[in-house]
This record gives structure tokens, C-alpha cells and sequence, in this order.
């Protein structure tokens, strides 16, 4: 008997409607012969409600108890769960983060999981309850203080306890039936992917795709763990995350081109006429670890020949732009700048696909239909399983459905894209 | 520097606004050169919220998932007390029943307090943080579990937490100024006591005034733990609920009575025409005892000569009066009596005082009042310091106003009614 672990999202149980029709789905994958860990999110707004009177009470609370706080969300949807199960005629025993062993760093409201010691579970399991363990917590390591994950954690926790208790397969379910070629609502004829590898998922996720929070992904491959992405609202097949093929095992059937993600929480910085010497880049981007602000795509222009001046430009999160200006004003004389440049009119197109890292033609294809749609490229980053361009934010929605169909993703053809895997 | 527990019921943190000014009152507290340690109850109704939800889900949720989905309600009001103290400038420290090491037995929704080992409270004191701790919640011994403790409970884990402190004094908040002589939405003139021994409070609590929890009052007077019940909303003194004065220490100025009690919250059960026998009335308490029904007054009638027949009275929770008539409607054949009277029209009217042991006139006093009220007088149950009588509920209030002015207790005259203690 394998065990399964399903995560439910926010929007699966957020009302007593929801909490009983998952409580039907978990018992029925009880009575199909499996074991059953379940990980629940707050339900629906919980969250975001306990966040605003927090605020009400003061404006900077002390992250320890913002985290305390926050972490009755998940208490009150699992014990929910847990009743809802008990009344089907089920044993079902709820846990905090604490109680299944979510060991933790003590940062609150960005706590790292550092160990997972599931004890209590394996028990509740082994006496034939099916077990509901709070999403997004944990308990610090050193301070035996409760701590949060940081947002979307809860798929974090739930994969992270897939492989604790070597389940067979970890179930993220949530209000949308799977992973598309591109978000449904700018590419209506986007389709469902019946699988995709951890490494473009993980390319997606870092890319801006929101199906699945990118250190969940990380966890899966690090552990091997297969993820199942599918809506809680039907019984449909949803989306396989799984390790990438081997080479032996690719086939006709594999597509170049997984999907096409966008971005629109970005913002764009650039330093002009930075001076080309050696040394100058590195200053700039001290100055911006200095003040704890994470760098996406960064570009550095060839010199003037005759200036001996450099553009330096990098997108970051919106949410930082003015730390990183002020961090950047204060180092002005040391580095010598002309100017700084601010763009928060952005969005980032990306092209991912485990196929593309042997078929030549893709770059050029991509740009072509950019081109032919006529949109401006301000910025080009690639690695091997992926081209992003930053466009003009009111660009995005055309980029994203020109690129979808010149890459033949459109529901009805997506059959017919296929790759001869020949290695690389 | 001493130890202050203070105690804030959902009404005081019913709100932010409650919240920061229960802040401001702790952080007085602080300044004044006191260690504080806070117990806080959930927020308004938020119990009753949670209890309404876990009914939407389940009829009979099991009481494992209750407590865990209760709990829910002082970890987010302890969490923002501690958010507004920060926010005032001082350290602060929530803490779960189970990290303030309140360990109690496995009975969920009404477990006992078996040991307080309050570590990390004390160092959070050591440390100069204020602690602020959940009421009502705490850790089975056993299962480690969480548990609550029943309705109201949030009193008794403040005293039992002072006492194993070694607090000074626990002060329980709440939104009325004090112990009152009776009821003072019946009394208007009823008077606020400056202090009442451990007794008197006990016999007050178990008699319908629901100033304190009386499981919190037993509590307060195993350990000699000095309570003051005062109201949040202002400055004034309140009530303190102290040892009895000794013999050398009874002064002139100690009242015979403390004040009048009344509960509507009972039923009366007669059962007539009962065999008197040995062991009949065994049968009929054996049987209620074994469908857990709680027994408080009892009363049987002198049996008439002619029949060798008796009828038993007693008294109940109403909310058990259906339970109780079935259980004994299943004994009649053994017990043989003639037929079962249910009455929940009823009330009971207390007379608390500690100094009536020593004065002999109080108990005709007291029926003579309710006699000139033409209040009859249907059941009557005594102890050293109380006397009970049921009367019809219609009758209720005027026999509380009736005994409070028979014994002086109205505010202009209180402080005439002395006592010269001699004594027993």
C-alpha cells in the first residue's frame, strides 16, 4: 500500500462546501487502497484577512508573532478537514507544522525547511488515519519558535513531506486543471501539458508561470518525487512533473517547446555611461546585494569605443526599485555613472522547452515572431531550456499569443509538434 | 520586583481598538517596575465563530479536531496583543498553552490542569520581555495533544500560571468593575464588594454568579493566590478575592453577607411515589450518575405513614433534563415509582455570606423576606456559608431585590450592616 500526499489550495477549502466536497476526494483515495497525508492551506482570504488586522494593530509587526498569527489560517482549515473526514466515517488527525515535524531556520515569514521528521505522521498513518498536516509552517531549529514558510510555501510543505515519508506520488490540487503551454486567459487555445520535466517546470516557475512555487519544484527534483498538478473541481488527469527522460527513453512524442511564461512583476534599472574598467560592474551589484535586492536578467552593453563608457541594465522586483536606486545613488561617486535609468513598464516573455537545447532554429524563431508582431526586444537572457525577452509591458499579451502559435502550441495542432530526440 | 498576571477576557480584546488599549494598560503595568505576564481569551465571539463553522461541517466534529480548530481563537489574539505592546515600544512574547508548558489531562473540550511548567515563560520574564499567553488551551500529558479546557477556562489557567509563577497577585479583566452583592441589571443598588474570601467566591460561582469561573476560584485558594477581578475599561479598584480573616483578625467591619446569587440555568425533576425503602434513592442517582448527568440539589419528602410512598426532588442542569427523564424512564420497573414531573420553570436564589455561620438569625430572616414578597419557597439546600432556595423563575428577581434589602446590602446602607465576629 503506497502512500499518496494531496495539497489542497487556499480556493479548495475555502468554505464549508469546499471542505466537505475534498473531504469526499480524500476518502475516495483512501478507499482506493492508498494511505493518505493531506497538506491544506488557509482558507481562501484567511490569510490576507489575519495580515490586515495585524496591520490595524500595528504597522511593522515582530515577524515571531506576525508568523504566530498567521499560522491559525492552516489550523482552522485542518481541523475542519479533519472533521469533515471523521463525519464520511473516516479517522482523520490534523498537525500543525510543529507536530509533523517541519524542522525549520528561524527566519519568520521566509523560514527554510531544514529537516522533516515525521514521526507523528508515519504513526497516524500506521494506525490507519489519514493525516492533515498545516501547509506554510514549521517550527524554527534553534528557538523552538512557529515559523512560515513565506507565501505559496504550502506546496513546499507538502512535496518536502512526499519525500520525508517516501510517498508515491505528491498531489498539488488547486482550482485549475494543470499546466498549459501558456496562461489560458491571453491564449485561450493554450493546452493542458500531460507532463513536463522538473527542469522546465522549475524554469517556468522561475520564469513567472504561478501554477507551483519554484522552491516546491527544486524539492521535487532534489528528491526525485513525482508531482501531480490537477484541479480539485474534477477528476480529470492534470499535469505529470516528472525527471526528464533519459536519452534512450525520448521519443517522437516529446515536444520541443513546453510553454511560453510571462512575468509582469519586473522592473527594468539602467546605469549609463558606466566607465568600462574592471571592477565597475561588480561594484553596482555589491551596492545591490548590500541592500538585499535580487537581480533577474542583466545585460552589458558593448563600449563606445570613443567614450570608453558602458550600459549596465537589469530587471529586478518591482517592489525593490526604489531601494535599488537608493542603493545605487549612494555609490554614485565611487562608480561614476552618467545616469540612472527606471522602467516599470515591463513584462518578460519566456520560451521554455527541454527540447530546444539541441534544435537550432528556435532563437531565430522566436525573435521572427516577435518581429513579425512587431514588438520591440529591450533585453534577451537564455539558458539551456530557456529564452526570455523583456518587452514593453503593454507588449506582453501579444508576445505571449504570436510566440504560442508560431511554435504550433494552439490546442488543435499541438499534436503534431513533435521532436525526433536524438540527444545532444 | 514582583510578578503581576493579568487576565483579559474576549470583550476587553474584542477589536484593534480593544486590543491597544489593553496594550497601554499592560505596558503601565510594566512601567510601574512589575514582570507581566498576560492571559488572553479570543477575540469577541470568535469561539463561538469557529464553533458555528465546525457545526457547518460536522454534527459531532470529534473533540481532538474541536480543541484544535478552538485553539485557533487565543493564538491570534495573544499574537496581536503582542504586536500592540511592540508597537508601544516594549518587548513582547506570545506563547501556546503547550510552549507556556500548561499540561493538562487527555479529555478534550474540558481538560484538567495537571502540572504548569512555565520555563519559557519565566525566561521571556528573565529576559525582560512582557509573555503573553493563551488561555482556555493546553497540552494532554499523554498524547501531547492540544486541549482546551472548557468554557471559560481562560481564568483558571491565569491563577494556576500566578501560582506557579509565584506571581504577587493575578488580576482578572473583564468588562464589569468588580464582585457585586447580586446582579446589578436586577439590583441596580447592588454595591461592589472591596473583598470576598476564596469561600464566599466558591459558594458565589456554584451559585449562579458568573463573575469567575469556579474551577479558577478552587484554584486561587489552594494556592493562597490573591485575585483581583477589576474591569478593563477603567482605573478603579475592584474586587479582591482573598484568605479568610482569621479569628484574631475579624474585625467590627465584616459583613454577615456578602452578597445574593441567583442561576436560572437549572431544571427540577421529581420523582413521586417512590417505594421507601432502602437503597430506592441508590437506584434512581445510580442510574442518572451512569448517563453523566450532575445532581445539585436534592431533596426527599418525609413519606406519608399511610402509603409507605415518598417523592424525590432534585435539581439539574436544564440542558440535561431530557437525558435525565430517559434514564430514569428505564429504571421505572425497578424502582416502581408512580410518574416523573419535569419543571424548568424554575430558579435559585442564594444567600452568600461568611459570617452567618455565627449569627442564627439569617436563615429566618431570609424566608421571611421571600414571605412577605409572596414568594414561595419550593426546595431548600444549606451549607455554613449559603442558603439556596428554588422558587418559580417568574419569582427570581423579586427575591433577589427582596433578600438584598432584607439583609441591607442596598448601596447607601452596606457599610451599616456589621458584624462583631466572635467567633464559632
Amino acid at each position: 500500500m503506497g502512500i499518496v500526499v494531496q495539497k489542497y489550495g487556499g480556493s479548495s477549502v475555502a468554505d464549508a462546501a469546499g471542505i466537505k466536497r475534498v473531504a469526499q476526494r480524500i476518502v475516495n483515495t483512501k478507499k482506493a487502497g492508498n494511505d493518505v497525508v493531506v497538506v491544506v492551506s488557509a482558507m481562501g482570504d484567511t490569510t490576507d484577512e489575519l495580515r490586515d488586522l495585524a496591520e490595524e494593530v500595528s504597522p511593522l509587526p515582530p515577524p515571531r508573532e506576525l508568523d504566530m498569527l498567521l499560522t491559525a489560517g492552516e489550523r482552522i482549515s485542518m481541523a475542519l478537514v479533519a472533521m469533515a473526514i471523521a463525519q464520511l466515517g473516516h479517522k482523520a488527525q490534523s498537525f500543525t507544522g510543529s507536530q509533523a515535524g517541519v524542522i525549520t531556520t528561524a527566519e519568520h515569514g521566509k523560514a527554510k525547511i531544514i529537516d522533516i521528521t515525521p514521526g507523528r505522521i508515519q504513526a497516524a498513518i500506521d494506525e490507519g488515519s489519514i493525516a492533515i498536516v498545516a501547509g506554510f509552517q514549521g517550527v524554527s531549529q534553534d528557538t523552538k519558535d512557529v515559523t512560515t514558510l513565506g507565501r505559496g510555501a504550502s506546496d513546499t510543505t507538502a512535496v518536502a513531506l512526499a519525500a520525508a515519508l517516501g510517498a508515491d506520488v505528491c498531489e498539488i490540487y488547486s482550482d485549475v486543471d494543470g499546466v498549459f503551454t501558456a496562461d489560458p486567459r491571453i491564449v485561450p487555445t493554450a493546452k493542458k501539458l500531460d507532463s513536463v520535466s522538473y527542469e522546465e517546470m522549475l524554469e517556468m516557475a522561475a520564469s513567472g508561470a504561478k501554477i507551483l512555487h519554484l522552491r516546491c519544484v527544486e524539492y521535487a527534483r532534489r528528491f526525485n518525487m513525482p508531482v501531480h498538478v490537477r484541479s480539485s473541481f474534477s477528476t480529470k488527469e492534470g499535469t505529470w512533473i516528472l525527471p526528464t527522460p533519459s536519452e534512450n527513453e525520448a521519443t517522437m512524442e516529446q515536444a520541443i517547446i513546453s510553454g511560453v511564461a510571462h512575468d509582469r512583476s519586473e522592473a527594468k534599472i539602467t546605469v549609463v555611461g558606466v566607465p568600462d574598467k574592471v571592477g565597475e560592474a561588480a561594484r553596482i551589484f555589491e551596492a545591490l546585494a548590500d541592500a538585499g535586492v535580487n537581480i533577474d536578467m542583466v545585460v552589458q552593453n558593448i563600449s563606445a569605443a570613443a567614450t570608453g563608457l558602458t550600459d549596465i541594465s537589469f530587471t529586478l522586483p518591482r517592489e525593490d526599485g526604489q531601494t535599488a536606486m537608493g542603493a545605487l545613488a549612494k555609490v554614485e561617486s565611487q562608480i561614476g555613472y552618467e545616469k540612472l535609468l527606471f522602467d516599470d513598464q515591463i513584462g518578460k516573455v519566456s520560451l521554455i522547452g527541454a527540447g530546444m537545447r539541441s534544435y537550432p532554429g528556435v532563437t531565430a524563431k522566436f525573435f521572427a515572431s516577435l518581429a513579425s508582431a512587431g514588438i520591440n526586444i529591450e533585453m534577451i537572457s537564455t539558458s539551456e531550456i530557456r529564452i526570455s525577452v523583456i518587452v514593453d509591458s503593454a507588449d506582453v499579451d501579444n508576445a505571449v499569443q504570436a510566440t504560442h502559435t508560431a511554435f504550433g502550441l494552439d490546442a488543435d495542432e499541438v499534436e503534431a509538434v513533435v521532436y525526433g530526440g536524438t540527444g545532444r
